[in-house]
């Protein structure tokens, strides 16, 4: 982000794009995620560019832009924009720009742009610790607490990683929303057989995904992968995190030890998904079918979401088949 | 069976195969569960046999047999035999016959002869009426208790039929067995997730492997696959089953009704498993993941007792992989 | 449909998509396969549509609509359009449409609409009526006869509905016709082998499909699947079509009846291809590769059709492959 | 084979494996199939071999084995031996040999020793006579009778050669009883598409396996592939002969040509199973659908003769799966 | 291509497409490489064309066409152009024609059409001379000279071929360089194992990929596969012409020309990738790997030439994943 | 092991399993394999063994034998017998005890009881270092001094280690003679390519199985896995050791320390055989190819050596395929 003179100092109103009406005029700011300099016919530099904000997407077009004004902002900047908002009848909805400039941090709310977990903050926190307390074991119970504080990594990163890239949970805190949903299912799973160690199915299922909070980038405005997350992959990540931490607390029980990293690689259930071992613990299995299953409830509700309301199918890229969304009578829940 | 004359009247002493001490002289009855009659060099026949009862198998071998002796019983007849146990440093353990007869029904238990699943039948019970009674919708509710009816098919079939022919759970009322834990473990589950219809996932859970009371053979003296078993195959079997239960009930809910039948045929998970549909439901999502992986653990347990003690690895056939049994300290509980 | 008004009492001249020409002005029906409504940069709305006959698809495009008219219709309604047929030398062929109106079910001809098998509707009927007379075992004849009767069902769909949503065999009657084609296949081949029972081959090739006069939407305005279609599978829905049949006649063989579901479930050939068993009797393995030869060649003549005369070679997206079409010279039959 | 001294001038009366009697005496002649000498604990060498002619194999045993005799004869050769059959009680059916002499060529009848097609050779050559006279287009019709012209090759080893290594048609003439119901099957199938050249398919279908002349070996006393066989795959072989018979008639189509090549290498329908090359003609389609039909129609019969009468189910190591034997009664034909 | 009256007797200069700039005025020649005539809504025939040249393609346009212009050249054909080039805004670059016509031989120079490859043709004959001459076999050192004998077929066509139809290697060339570098890689491989034939491998590795001169054209103007490239494949029609070659020298040791043969058909490694048999010795073992490596090695190259400068990932759709692309520090060697 | 009283204090002479006749008295030691305590029927103990020496496998059976003798030693112990050589008719060779005890660590040479890297210890040092001594970057170098220094780990066991566990390479040295000639190749591939560097192709050949030194059993006499072998996998393994080896230089350039670990991962070259992460450089893909061609060259000389001389055709295990062992004239080197 290039600018130049002092940051103003009041934050400016934010109008989100869904929000916006054929024919608006617009005065706020945005995400720029995509950016082209092109030329016209009469040789004169036009902007094409991409915006964005935590509601969704906006193409854009900004002609006489002088060529200082071009080079100010770059792709990922956060910039306040002036213009006219319009439907066309060939290209579809579009704001014409008039004015652009790239703004500072303390213009905008950060929240306005990111997508961020849908479940209350406050409320994942409590989960969390109810979850950890719930552990007897002293030696997993204290390695829960070191990694899950929110005060040093990996717990800082825990605490706001997306749990995706891009699509279903790739949003601030989708990491722990993720994680806590398996470690809660896992955990009552858990309970219904007396061979399964419980603790050891919270840790793991709690830390299954830790590798993410370095192979996923953490600035939401540019998602994708860290240089680590590819050459290492998040799984061989997320065993050396834990391996490090169980290093820090010199009694940890050894065997106690190898089975959690165990269930960390073998998260994925088989090679071809990327797990270089197969589960071979209660534990592992657990952990692997309850992370399998709640990703796909998770791509239902996902792909419901998406769908015109009252349609009784609609097709999930993850799942790669055809959902059915059943009517909201007696039949069962209204599912939305 | 081909007995002549009056049947004794007092039932025999029973010994079991696990009991059988080398030097031994037997006196006891078995199910011949393989049978070949051979000849000697001197053209004499000899008998060699397999007998079974509940704890496990033995070989036979009968000199001096008289031909009618020979043919008074079948493979899969309860036969009364006479003889020494002994264990041959060449051959292993063997039971040298040299009375044997076919026994009429009053004068064994077949309880001493069936594997019997290890959990109490008033446990099973039990547990099968409080899931029942959990369910809220009234037309599942009824439902389940006409397909659990012992007094009537499929329910009298389900109460005693075994879940598999060999191996985990292959013995009398595993069906019910097995089905109860889906039905626990996915009911459990479904109580995570507002937008999951638990009532449907314990109905699917209950019935999803309900097919197999017309699939596999109910006598587990002869155990095996029937006709129909075979030539529709189980998944099929099932929904036949619950689709005509489902139409016993005018007024039940089309749609609740065609979600239940998915549930069954969908319950592989994936086509190469012979689900001829992939799940496009969450309830069939949870029923089947909560089935593969109560059959994993399973698979685990099975493979622990029949591992030496102190034994940390050891392969499951159905995981196709070791397994790891971890030691009973401090780390977790004893798996034994 | 949305009608006001009393209907009109006269039949509409139909003028077919693949005779329009560039500069033709157009007052014909079709049906709406697509609709959507847009607004002008001005406020003001226009319609984008997809019109559709028996011979093609056709971009339109309406502007200056009031909206009463452009809410008088919906996706899958019958309309009469006057307008202008021209080819835009950016968008192409494009109907600017002046006039538009839903039209009653008396004003045009649904045949000129949909379309339908190039093989005659009476010599479908004759071929049907061959192969059902040409069969022997009394019960086999009797259920093909109460099968393919068209004033019930499955008959009347039986006769009627496609082979498929979309391409090779979806219009009308494409069921009758692949069904034809399969039986008189699998009959032919059935007489080279003295094992094989040829009565048993043909019921199982023309009910292989049955299972589709419910899987599919009939009507072939708007095509697609069925719930039931979706949720169970055209090869279930067939099974228990066939099984309810057999049910029908008291004394029908079990043991034929039993092979005869068998070629249903199993004519897939494989799991990963969805039939739940894979064949295991020589006529389920004859109806099996009767089924996939007779698609591929259709395939191959479907490609041909759709390729530019004189092209040696032609992609088939059905068999994933190029495919050869050979010059017609004294090498082999013009397959055109 | 090593003979010393004047080869015997008459031949040995034949018995056959399966007519053999415990207490039998016997004196006749076998392949010797399999060959080792062993040393008992008093270190003298004994034989162990197995004896093998057209009805099945047999184990047998020599004590008290001259060295000279021992080594008078090598796997693979024809032997007259005099001994006793018994049917050991722990080891089963066994020969003890007293004497045993390789023979001489005058001595014993081939067709005793190696399994011959139970099809008629004078049926056979009927048949494929009336195929070749079948084809109209000329180049084709000469080609085949140049194939199948069994004075000189490929037609002198077409004539002769198993169509298989073991079990299935693994027996002289096997590869032209083969070929044979391919290709009356195909030439029926290519009879219900107009758009398909039968010429064509009737000779693709008849060379399909020409290939198998020169990788299988020809000796059916030591059958096995060749080195070209293994080296350059039974595929690319028959494609060889079939492109240098091409290549002798100078007139010969070229396009007609490159499609009867294409078959050749394409008819096992996938890269997976061998065909560099998938069908992309109607033709290669036909030929490679009704070369797997036949075979698995085959692997059942197969199996049907390997089961014990009255048996329902028996398991095919070729189809990988249980196959089912109806009962002969009026539901269909007799299978036996 | 439809030249009337006498050819222009002198050359057109040329102007690359990678040259053009917006507002230029073009005067050169290209390779039509599409051409659709199409109509406007006034009803006159305007032209779109794709033309291509050895450094890239560009659309054009030319309105107010004559029909005797339009037909006066095809697809494929060689074109002289007058127009000027500009970047629409909406559309992108394109060129703006005026005057078209196709153009005689001698009017061009055809290296400045079709790609070439990067490295010196001199320096690929002094590479190729070197391996043949350090082949200490005499026939097969016969045999590579006789192969690559630039005077006759296939060496003709060898020194030419392109290795690929699209992107990586489809190029004048390509397939000389390909060889030269497997069989490069191959024999420094064979050095380190004493049990390895090198000189085998050098001739395996050389000829491996011969089918491709009859497989793919050989006009780059219009690059594809032949007949015989799609009916035999390219693995078929290079054994035959190697099994040809060897053919012709009546003393070349069979069992070597066995061995050279298989490392030919087992180049791909495994029958899924289209090889008929999968390699059975230790040099087709070496040719098919280094084969491979040096492909993915050369897709790296390609991927990171068609990045971005200082991208650190990028996509390579030949090996379906993203690869790195290090920094040029003192890490490793500057990869550009 | 289980000794009483003082050890003896001279070493036993050692005779080799495969140097036994028929008839030999026999004093030396083995390592016991296998080892069971059977009843007689006259309920007598007896032993049946294994014996192993770095030679071969042996069955042995001690009758009479002591309580206190059967118990004093375990499987894995090294003990000296004293017995009587047979070949038993029925049972094969077979070592009859009289005699047997657990010997003392300096009463045997542990050189003659476990098989050993056929390629000289010395020449093995002098190769590694070669390889070393030529990387010129220097933290690479470094690194690798480090890693080979056989006084610490993991250079200790890397000196020492097995490459498998069981066959192919499963002996003293085999992973550092497997390493060795993976580095070897791969340096001479690497130095075909200028975009390659050959440095941290080198670094990642000779570490890439690193993590066998933790994975496998280094005590030969009882070889296996280790508990983090099967848990973590040794791929994981490795790339923690590795890991860890960078951490100990502060200054070792972190985006080469990535390249290096991720060539550990990566060399199973795809996730189906356990690498979490598929090859993303030109120098992963290197080392990965040769690995595999290396091992593939391994097992045809693995198969050679155990096919009886002069046999063209013999079955690779690890291949799954025939391989062929060309004959050893002019065609070639002589492979044996």
């Amino acid at each position: 982000m290039n600018l130049s003179g002092p940051a103003p100092s009041s934050p400016i109103a934010k109008v989100y794009v869904t929000e916006l009406q054929d024919g608006n005029t617009v005065v706020t700011y945005f995400i720029c995620s995509e950016k082209q300099i092109q030329t016209t016919a009469q040789n004169k530099p036009f902007l094409r560019l991409k915006l964005r904000d935590a509601s969704g997407e906006l193409a854009a077009i900004m002609f006489d832009v002088q060529p200082e004004v071009a080079e100010s902002f770059a792709r990922g900047d956060v910039v306040k924009v002036e213009g006219m908002y319009g439907i066309d009848d060939r290209f579809g909805p579009q704001l014409k720009i008039r004015r652009i400039r790239p703004v500072a941090r303390n213009e905008y709310d950060e929240d306005a742009l990111v997508p961020v977990s849908p479940v209350d903050q406050a409320e994942l926190a409590d989960r969390l610790h109810t979850l950890v307390e719930s552990v007897a074991q002293p030696h997993l119970r204290a390695l829960l607490e070191r990694a899950t504080d929110a005060s040093r990594e990996p717990g800082a990163s825990f605490s706001v990683a997306p749990a995706a890239v891009r699509n279903h949970h790739a949003y601030l805190r989708g990491l722990l929303e993720h994680s806590l949903i398996v470690a809660e299912v896992a955990g009552g799973v858990a309970g219904n057989f007396p061979t399964v160690n419980r603790d050891l199915v919270l840790a793991g299922a709690l830390l299954h995904d830790v590798g993410k909070t370095r192979s996923y980038s953490l600035d939401l405005l540019q998602p994708g992968l860290t240089d680590e997350g590819r050459l290492q992959g998040e799984i061989v990540v997320g065993h050396q995190i834990v391996t490090d931490l169980i290093a820090e607390d010199p009694h940890f029980p050894p065997e106690l030890g190898g089975q959690l990293r165990h269930i960390i690689l073998a998260h994925h259930g088989m090679k071809e998904k990327g797990s270089p071992v197969v589960p071979a613990t209660r534990e592992a299995v657990i952990v692997h079918y309850c992370d399998d299953m709640t990703a796909q409830i998770g791509a239902i509700d996902f792909a419901e979401h998406s769908a015109p309301r009252g349609e009784r199918w609609v097709y999930s890229r993850m799942l790669e088949t055809m959902v059915y969304l059943p009517p909201a009578d007696g039949d069962g829940p209204d599912p939305r």
